[in-house]
Order: structure tokens, then C-alpha cells, then sequence
């Protein structure tokens, strides 16, 4: 155990909800300095066991996006961001802004045809589940994940989406339910979503 | 009923599950067009009902952040968004650019002081929810929605966070797990997820 892992620990421990009883108010809403968050540094972040969730990005245009999503991904430790087609890639000053630092620690490799990656993580077992609107797709809060599955998440560009052979190319159609005039969510808040719900059904977490 | 509604009746037939089984593969995968995805006009928006969710922003810095949170609010039919303090208010061209309309549609009002407003919030019967990081937060996954009850969530600013005070000013404190090395997700992402979390849990949605 790294000297970080048992300060990590140690914090757990201080946090534990049956602690927190014995706490007065004003002690238990205290809020947490950035120290006492039990992150991971670096390099035990690169040796931490993933979340079995591969990011796709399928031409997206805006580099704050682009950080963003590394930014997420960096949070619920996401094995891997594929960059696809005209999709920027670090290093670059508009990537930083939003990204900050997780470029250093989220692998990611540029693919220039999204359907190549995409035919190549098939062979490897992954399934593969573009984030669009089609006709059948299932909408998030349905969507079962299996044990044992790696999943590849496919976002697609900011105007187009995600290119319609990809969508032929994939396992399953994932659709955010939304209900008010717009037609689709910003992308980096698609992802944190759609992140955020698989990786709550994946992995059962504790308080 | 309205021709909008009308309408947007005709195409969740058409996106039923049962008459997607009976359709080919490539009819099934069409991604839709703006106009099939049954989105209310501005109108119709303005007279539905609501989501008991309302979004405090305790002086958040960022333009994007604003618009891109009227986005996510339209799309999740939330109530109102108060924006406290230091956030801007439409019209701007820089909420413009993220939130693409959507001020048009979610209601909003600017409160200068947040705690008055969260006090003025509790006399009405919200429960005041803050997202933040402190010693006895609630995880989000632990977060259990009670019926018939509204909720404000409070988002903090991107440096500083949620302000003490308004921490302890509210009834209850919800953090989002993150495991990497960041600190924190961006404020909208932040948004996103915790508002698409209750939102699912509040409501039970169809397919």
C-alpha cells in the first residue's frame, strides 16, 4: 500500500457516515479542502484498475468539449478516450482550459476512421453504443448493463451527431430522454450523463 | 390538444418499441431528424408541468457555464433557474452561444443575496440541496428522493464552490463520487448529472 493509497484510507475512514453522527452541524457540513478529497496522484492513477468504459470521440469540433469529456473521464476513471477524425488532441491551450491536467492521466490514442476503431474494439469484445437519437434507441434510464462487458460510448459531433454509418456499425443506440424544446444536450454534459448512469449500474458504490 | 402535441403523439407511436421490432435494421438505426424527436414549441413549454427541481447558481463565473445550464434545465423541464450574486443574466451573447435559446423557454430570476433567497426558498417548503464536498455528504447514489417534495440545488462557484454559509444554510448536501485525480467535474457537467440522478429517480419515465 502506497503512502497515498493510506492517506486515502484514512480519509474514508474519516468520513464514514457513523463518524459523521457523532459530529456537531457545523463540524459534519464542514467542507473539504482539496487536500483532505483523497484523490489519486498520478502515477497511482495509472495503476488504479479502470471502470471498463471506453470513451469515442466521432469528429468533434470544440476543444473546450474536448477537455471537458477528459475531465469526466479523469473523474470515474474511464480506461480510454479514442479521438476520432477531425477531433483535436492534446496537447493544445483549448483542450488545457477545461481539461485541466487529466490529459496527464486519461490514456487516449487518435484514430482517424471512427469505423475502423470502432470494427477493431468489436473484435476485441467491446460493445459498442453510439449516443444518438434513432428510431429504436434505448433510452438511458432502460439501458441494463451486463457484468463482464467492456463498453465503448460513442459521442458524435456538435451539429451532426454521430456519423449514421457509425450508428450502423454499433451494438446499440443509446438516447438521453429529453423533454423540452431543444434537440439534444451540450455534448460534454451528454457525456458526464450517460458516464455518470453506467458507471452507477456497473459498479455498486459505497457511501 | 394542440397540432404541436398532436404531433409529437403521432411520433412517440412511431418510435414505439413493438412497431420497432417489425422494422428492418437500417429502418430501425435512422437517426431521427429535429423534426421527429417531438420537441414542445416554446408555447406548449411554457404550460407544461414542470419537474419539481430548481437550480440555484451561487456566483458561478462562467458564461458557458450559464447557457450551458439553461440547456440542461429545458431539456429536464426544471421549474426556474435563480441565478445569485456575481452570475450573469440573459441576454448575453456568451450564455447565447451554450444555451442556444433555451432562456427563452426556462423561467429565471436573479437573487443577489443567495441565502436570503435559500431562506425565502424554506419558507415555501423547498429542500435546499447543495452540491458539494464536505465531511458528511450524501452520495448521489445514496441520494433518495422523497415524493411530493420540491427540490433546489445549489451549484457553486468554479473555484471556490458552494459558500460556506449557503452550506450550512441547507438541509441537506449531496456529493458526486469521483475517483481520479481532479478535484471536481465542471460545473455543468456537475449540473448534468446530478439533475438527469434525481430526475430519474423522481420520475418514472417510459421507453
Amino acid at each position: 500500500m502506497t503512502e497515498q493509497s493510506q492517506s486515502q484510507g484514512k480519509n474514508l475512514i474519516l468520513r464514514d457516515a457513523s463518524t459523521a453522527l457523532s459530529m456537531t452541524q457545523d463540524q459534519v457540513m464542514r467542507k473539504l479542502k482539496n487536500n483532505e478529497l483523497g484523490r489519486l496522484s498520478i502515477d497511482d492513477f495509472k495503476s488504479t484498475k479502470k471502470t471498463p468504459i471506453i470513451i469515442v470521440l466521432d469528429n468533434i469540433r470544440s476543444l473546450n468539449n474536448i477537455g471537458s469529456v477528459f475531465r469526466t473521464s479523469d473523474a470515474f476513471l474511464i480506461e480510454k478516450i479514442y479521438l476520432c477524425g477531425i477531433t483535436a488532441t492534446p496537447p493544445h491551450k483549448d483542450i488545457h482550459k477545461t481539461a485541466l491536467g487529466s490529459t496527464d492521466t486519461v490514456a487516449w490514442e487518435y484514430a482517424e476512421d471512427t469505423i475502423e476503431l470502432i470494427e477493431k474494439l468489436k473484435v476485441d469484445g467491446v460493445k459498442i453504443c453510439a449516443i444518438e437519437q434513432v428510431e429504436s434507441a434505448t433510452m438511458l434510464n432502460n439501458f441494463e448493463v451486463e457484468n463482464n462487458t467492456k463498453y465503448a460510448l460513442v459521442f458524435g459531433n456538435e451539429v451532426k451527431g454521430v456519423q449514421q454509418t457509425v450508428v450502423d456499425a454499433s451494438d446499440t443506440v443509446i438516447e438521453i430522454p429529453q423533454y423540452g424544446t431543444k434537440h439534444s444536450l451540450n455534448i460534454s454534459v451528454s457525456c458526464g450523463v450517460v458516464v455518470w448512469d453506467i458507471f452507477s449500474k456497473l459498479k455498486p458504490m459505497n457511501s
